[in-house]
């Protein structure tokens, strides 16, 4: 289960110890929008461009090498340009769009996308539903990448809503891949608005308790703060410890493990009394040693008897 | 009155001794096309971004300096890329659909298309209605530019249909800007699928017939060929001879005086007997000073007293 960055650098290091085509990703469409008519789905997107080894791995999103001669241009045209679109990158989206509109599902066009570029890995969205997350500030209430990206997470969040959460379906694949799983990650990824997301989809937190596979997660916070975008800020917002423990919590009901930093082993106990499995390791990915590592360490914790 | 490639030439031209906000341009929308999902409009892109002085001069379309990438990656996407798209180009295509989708009309939107680019001048789409130009071939029947940029007009032509033409009527303006016109000028453009179009459309053939302007055509032919593109090879497969002459035959009920290439001098006097005015000089604009000795011929003409 994946959000955007901070999974596709887990996912990096994962591939490299695991056959790829036996890894199935489930991804966060909550920060999809629409903008200037087409279809984004940022994290389906960095986690596909991760795979297939043509991200920018310096921003961690868009393609290396890509320019951004259209986005210049649609500025010319008076339009708001805050969300970075690359000239590579909008082809992803010009065939999504299209593809859409022609009647594919989401999960098709990203099927297709992802074969097209190489990735052995299925990349299954977490819905092909309508599903936008909001983040409520004092500044108004605002689409997640408004709030994100146009904004810079500066607004203080007083709360988060699901549009579509309650009629939102799992694509195809998502129950079944749950199910028959051998072991179930959760990345490293914001509780909130990558995680959380997918949990409030129809059937997936009910599928999670009910698996017969192990099920590890791995902490996005480090010494009490997140290692990449705004999670400490939403915690906080909606009344959360910004801690690894506090993140246990949230996945509780269904999570065996929990691998967090060395930074916050001395939470290893609170978590332990959850009833979860903890492994205190180097979460903090820098060299593709530390993504392997770290995929090292939550396939020993799949493989663990709690 | 205008197409694409040769009408955007001389317009350059025609700009420089006339203010360009004088001038109002009805242009072609046959060769409109959707492709990747975008709406395309060549011609309207080709004098728009002509006179705002950013075309591709060596290529004649497109924008200066532009670049491929987005074209590159459809191509991975498995898409045919036939048909080339600029990355600022694309820009266009994007705001154009969007806007469409808002429910603009396509008039308004290049206008204010035009407006964001300073190009002062009017640029009227021909119609605001779908329009499309199919050429028959001994391939079978295909969009004009699926005939033009993909098969490279190689096809033998048997026949031109004018899809929506019989619906189509003029965008606003259209009419009025002829009735109301000092000096209407037919563009060195294909008389078939570029001023043919326009002529088809409801009601401004007979608005050019009781025009009080007078209506001076360039020929788009020299020496028994067409300065660039197929309308040679259209001309014949409508039974018709490729000449200057023919051109005017077709233009006849309402054209006031044709301006011909010196190489076609021989025909003056079969052009006079149609009863227009004949007026033989250079026509084929390889520099600026071309362009504008040729806008000034056209301006001398409208003001001739046939």
């Amino acid at each position: 289960m994946a959000g955007g960055v901070g999974a596709a650098r887990f996912l990096q290091g994962l591939v490299r110890v695991l056959p790829e085509e036996n890894v199935t990703v489930i991804v966060n469409t909550g920060d999809d929008i629409e903008l200037h008519g087409l279809r984004i789905s940022p994290d389906i997107d960095i986690v596909t461009y991760t795979l297939a080894d043509i991200v920018d791995e310096e921003k961690g999103w868009g393609i290396k090498g890509d320019t951004f001669h259209c986005l210049e241009f649609l500025k010319r045209y008076g339009y708001e340009a805050w969300f970075n679109l690359g000239d590579m990158d909008l082809a992803t989206h010009i065939s999504r769009t299209r593809l859409l509109r022609e009647g594919l599902r989401l999960s098709e066009v990203t099927d297709r996308h992802r074969r097209a570029l190489g990735v052995k890995a299925r990349i299954l969205p977490m819905t092909d539903d309508r599903f936008e997350t909001y983040v409520k500030t004092n500044a108004g209430k605002m689409h997640f990448q408004e709030y994100l990206v146009k904004r810079g997470s500066t607004d203080q969040v007083l709360g988060v809503c699901f549009e579509g959460a309650e009629e939102a379906k799992p694509s195809q694949g998502v129950l079944e891949s749950i199910e028959s799983s051998d072991g179930i990650i959760v990345c490293p990824s914001n509780p909130i608005v990558s995680i959380g997301t997918i949990l409030s989809v129809g059937g997936i937190r009910e599928a999670l308790q009910e698996a017969s596979a192990r099920i590890v997660g791995i902490s996005p916070i480090v010494g009490g703060r997140p290692v990449k975008g705004p999670a400490d800020k939403l915690m906080e917002g909606l009344g959360l410890e910004v801690s690894a423990h506090a993140v246990a919590d949230l996945y509780k009901d269904f999570l065996d493990a929990f691998i967090i930093d060395n930074a916050d082993s001395g939470e290893c106990g609170r978590i332990e009394g959850l009833g979860i499995d903890v492994i205190a390791t180097n979460t903090v990915m820098r060299s593709m040693l530390d993504k392997i590592s770290l995929a090292e360490a939550a396939l020993k914790a799949l493989r663990m008897r709690g």
